[in-house]
């Protein structure tokens, strides 16, 4: 199978059938748009299993992914999408980028779950990015947008659910979605500690990149802790 | 009376009754986020001058206005309001920031007017928000939203056709509302040279601030050439 793009996390490959593409999970982790580079050992597995047990759990419940299957540990089989280059992040409370940017204190609790879009571009620092412009620049349509936010919001209700029955409390995380053949927009990508800020209840211990973000010492331990609870069904 | 405010292009001082303030147009400016300091020669008289003719126009085509009137050559009678902490920027082309953020050349037309908030303050560099989270943190409420863009679209409206007549157009400009007492929102601080980009119809030549920004001399006379055609009438 052809290897077709390397990316900060991840190798695609084409799949065994048309449409299809095969996710390869790697060790690497950066941060601060690429300025940070290592290896996490196990990350490609963790994230792996937790983006598909949490792929299988968003389907259950009625939202619409690109996930087909688990290929082995590292390996996801998904459904080929034309990516709305988005990083599309929904907020429980004012967390990262947002905090520094706003001046507001990591951890303040927002009113309602914000939805935050940013281009998706490298090259760009992946610039914050408001409706309008994502409409002038023709990143997507508004019923597109509007789907998204949808999407978002639900995938956000669903999360909560899932990781407080697990002692974890969703912070904040990033989602990319994509466009079937048809133009469905589906929720693409991964969801895990890579892309999430997971908080334990109780003591506020992050479990999460941010671990690696900020040299807090115990990145496997907590990338594998959060596997082990996602994996492990409630507490 | 009282000076209350000095802030990078005006000197805010208590007016002669009670909910007034004048308003005095320094010669200082400054760009990059105060990196960049000068004088520009007459420019407070200019930016009085142009701002309270642009005030008046937009008054009698019924946008509700800070402005009462012209005291001297560099001085404003405004009424007090409490400023929307928003720069609210609509732009017609990309341009500056936004051509720089998103990567897209300077001067594109961009299909509607898009508007644009930033959050106005200087500490953390005057950074982008959207709408979200200008609920979230409470700097308007979404009827001042809506009321915001409605009159935001409303002036671009009536720039774009009073320049038009002058042989400029209207590339982009910032504006700041505010709030009387009884909480109508009205336009507020100044529309100048220093807040909007204005080119010359057919060459394209800056008649605004980017002349200081950027270096590209002839900045005095810029201001001077469009506070002529601004006060001159239709050419
Ligand atoms: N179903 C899909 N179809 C096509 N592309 C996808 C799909 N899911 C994720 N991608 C893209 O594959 C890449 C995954 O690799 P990653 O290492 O995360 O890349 P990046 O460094 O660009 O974020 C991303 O660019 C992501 O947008
Ligand atoms: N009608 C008004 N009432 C109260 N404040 C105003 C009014 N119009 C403008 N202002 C504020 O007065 C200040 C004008 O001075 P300026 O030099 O532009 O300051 P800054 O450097 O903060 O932009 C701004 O902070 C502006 O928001
Ligand atoms: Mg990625
Ligand atoms: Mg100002």
């Amino acid at each position: 199978m052809e290897k077709l793009y390397e990316g900060k996390a991840k190798i695609v490959y084409t799949g065994p059938e048309v449409g299809t593409y095969r996710v390869y999970y790697k060790d690497d982790a950066t941060a601060f748009n690429g300025q940070k580079r290592a290896q996490i050992g196990g990350k490609g597995v963790v994230n792996n299993r937790v983006s598909s047990t949490l792929f299988r759990y968003l389907e259950a419940h009625g939202v619409p992914t690109h996930f087909l299957g688990e290929l082995s540990e590292r390996e996801m089989l998904v459904r080929q999408v034309e990516i709305i280059p988005l990083e599309v992040i929904i907020r429980n409370r004012a967390a990262g980028s947002f905090a520094k940017r706003y001046g507001v204190a990591e951890g303040t609790p927002l009113a309602k779950p914000l939805v935050e879009f940013s281009l998706k571009n490298d090259a760009l620092g992946d610039p914050l990015i408001y409706d309008d412009a994502v409409l002038a620049l023709g990143l997507a349509s508004a019923n597109e947008l509007s789907r998204i936010k949808e999407l978002a919001l639900q995938v956000n209700e669903l999360l909560k659910a899932f990781f407080s029955q697990r002692g974890l409390e969703v912070i904040d995380f990033k989602l990319e979605f994509g466009r079937l053949p048809g133009g469905t927009v589906v929720l693409a990508d991964e969801i895990s500690p890579d892309t999430m800020r997971l908080w334990e209840v109780g003591t506020g211990e992050k479990m999460d990149k941010d671990r690696f973000r900020r040299d807090l010492g115990g990145v496997e331990e907590a990338y594998q802790e959060v596997l082990r609870r996602v994996t492990g069904g409630p507490a």
